[in-house]
């Protein structure tokens, strides 16, 4: 890893170069980079920590000013207990995972001696912009050595010199590595991002990780792939024949686990059926975590009913744009479904055209016990991620089972939902022959034979 | 299918809508759609070609004046032998391909009850921008009916009244079954095209089939991922050990079989070693097929000697930029390689290195006996497709066995190559619990299990 004082473009056409030679590396030369990281990294503690202790210094500064928020300071501190020692631990399980590089996943020969190969090849050149946290330079400099990519980044102001401290030391023992010192490259300044988005020619993909704002400003500034989601909008629908016994559990812990998280809930849809019976439970284990309820007409009428004064005190009149917000934090709009008199089911459509038309595609659960009405949300709804009788919080590449997480991505291409190992990676086909032309096929000539081979 | 007079917005939101409706209908109402579809445009044979007779009366004129290429015109005539018949053959081939929706490729017991799949589904609104061939019309609805996206479909000018009638035929059609008639619409104006480009709320990947000055339109306006390539670039590489027996026969078929089309051969790349013992032969076959080769000094000098007078004719000096040159015509730029006297395998990756360089990151091949440099070829050229003894015509959904190609993409995200219908397609993950929260996992408390299920 370099901190580079190149021009973006001199920076994007060396990451670019390094890339190719990066692509053509084995699985054990790049496990020896990484090997090599974390011993770098273990031993450079002390000098990583006091480089640390001066973002820490600023940014307390900062917070007593009231220009940098607690949580921001909190995140800041490579010092606090087992968090250097997780950053150490991650590179050696991404180290530790298989090799994503050359997976073959599809062979055909196309006729005698013509055999058609497509495997998985790295994407090239990640721009990965990202905030304060200072560990996250660690997590995506062992990804992009893992997944073969060459990676430039630009990390938070705020973390300035953990960053550099980092990076010399990355940079150092990468030198006696075969991984290309250009491949992982950290640009500083804040008017870099700007030439870097343009720069399609060399930069193939950009991973924004942070604010919505900040997705946002990727989106529409790229000349390349965005990867993410810049807003998490997730809703539950309670169905009429929801089961009462886990409606509390899975509302309070999708709502308040970490409010601040994209995958928490925003919106509860609730059958006006069970407004009477389920609802002022679920309102009343929300209210004692600390959460305010945005409640329209109907749930809010049934909840003075059910609830105390002091209850009620923390119920608020929804208005419209409620249903549209990502509150990231302990604030909860409701709104009542309601059947047509004909067809008790149209509820469920009417919970899916909410969910489609005012949230984010990012991730959304329902509560019921049919099947049926369960497989219609599952079909319906368009988001990235459907749950049923379970909490949004499980949306996770951790949780899933990925191993370790890029991102969640509420793109319609490429990557959708958590992003593991595998969406930092594309295919290439490789064709072989012993001299054939294409002219000899088709009518009158040559047939193609298409035959399945084993992979 | 419906011929749109609609705002560009309404179109749009009209196809979003239908998208969502589309995606839940079984293979079987699709199916049952493009039979309908089918058996229509067999019937309104008439119709339609009188319709298109009216296209090729204006293209005629136009050609007469010189305002339309002859190729342009050839291809508008869907009354050609054997034309109409192949596109009505073209949906049963989409019909009888397997279901893209739906398939799993993750089953995960993330706990006890707590079970997540992943699986294909459609990417929801395509617009699909095209050119003259009216058939492309049909296999385009064909496509989207199948993979259950809906599609904006927009023609070129030259077709227009093909157009309108074959719509009209489809929409009718589409009347009488499951899929929504705006799941499919024609828009007929130009002007519509920008606005549709912005509007990323409802269009989710956009698709433009024809010159590389509308796909670069396309990538530079559009506000959703753009699938597909602008050049097509190719280059073969000659090596030093190159069996002389093929190199003709690859090289001609490469360059002649088909010269405007993308993966036809525009560079070839000559060893040193073999400028005279191969290259002479390559060029006389090739200016018996009427191309022109514009040659560096070394080669040029080379082929002065062995060729006749007459075949030199056809021999020009090449300027710099004939090597970032797509001529799509019978040119061909013809650049020596030299190995440094250390060591032969250089030349390897000198030729790598122009390719990366002057390269569109298409397709690419290498002449080569040695499956030592052919790996070290394919393990650096930076190309959706990298080619071993074989003409690269062959860079071609129909010839790799996909069954339909929806176009050739260079894009290093989400498909690349010849892109058949899983191109179309996206996944989703569908997790199904009885009720667990995320807070009752990690330190202290309930472990993931992680098992892989079966598919």
């Amino acid at each position: 890893m370099s901190l580079t004082n190149a021009s973006p473009e001199e920076a994007a056409r060396a990451a670019k170069i390094s890339s190719r030679r990066l692509a053509t590396l084995p699985n054990a030369a790049r496990n020896a980079a990484l090997e090599a990281v974390h011993d770098a990294l273990s031993e450079a503690r002390e000098t990583i920590l006091a480089a640390n202790a001066k973002d820490l210094e600023l940014a307390k500064q900062s917070a007593a000013n009231g220009d940098l928020s607690s949580s921001i300071l909190k995140r800041l501190d490579l010092g606090r207990k087992g968090k250097y020692d997780d950053m150490l631990k991650g590179i050696r399980d991404v180290q530790g995972l298989e090799d994503p590089v050359g997976r073959v996943d599809l062979r055909t020969e196309l006729d005698d001696g013509l055999v058609l190969q497509r495997q998985s090849c790295p994407i090239g050149v990640l721009l990965i912009i990202f905030e304060a946290r200072p560990e996250v330079i660690v997590n995506i400099a062992s990804l992009a050595i893992k997944s073969a990519n060459a990676a430039i980044l630009k990390g938070g102001k705020e973390s300035i010199e953990s960053f550099k401290a980092i990076s010399t030391v990355i940079s150092k023992a990468l030198e006696k590595t075969d991984v290309p010192n250009a491949s992982i490259q950290l640009v500083t300044t804040r008017d870099a991002v700007d030439p870097l988005l343009e720069l399609s020619q060399y930069v193939d993909l950009v991973i924004p990780r942070g604010s919505n704002e900040l997705v946002r400003y990727c989106q529409r500034k790229a000349h390349m792939p965005v990867m993410g989601h810049a807003d998490g909008l997730c809703s539950i629908y309670i169905h009429s024949d929801a089961d009462k016994s886990m409606t509390s559990n899975v509302i309070v812990d999708s709502k308040c686990d970490y409010p601040a998280a994209c995958n928490s809930l925003e919106t509860l849809l609730v059958h006006e059926d069970v407004l009477e019976s389920i609802l002022p439970e679920v309102a009343s284990a929300l209210i004692a975590q600390g959460v305010t309820l945005r409640c329209d007409n109907q749930s809010r009428s049934v909840l003075s009913k059910h609830l105390s004064q002091d209850q009620t005190s923390h119920i608020q009149d929804a208005a419209d744009a409620d249903y549209d917000t990502e509150f990231l934090d302990l604030t909860l709009a409701i709104r009542t479904i309601n059947s047509t008199p004909q067809n008790k089911a149209d509820a469920v459509d009417a919970a899916i055209d909410h969910i489609n038309t005012h949230g984010s595609h990012h991730t959304d659960g329902i509560l019921t016990s049919s099947q049926e009405v369960a497989d219609r949300f599952y079909n319906a709804v368009d988001s990235a991620c459907k749950f049923w009788n379970c909490s949004t919080r499980f949306c996770d590449g951790m949780r899933f089972g990925f191993g370790t997480e890029v991102g969640i991505s509420t793109n319609k291409v490429h990557a959708r939902g958590p992003v593991g190992l595998e969406g930092l990676m594309i295919h290439e086909y490789r064709l072989s022959g012993n001299g054939q032309g294409a002219a000899m096929y088709g009518s009158g000539g040559r047939q193609f034979k298409h035959k399945k081979l084993p992979l």
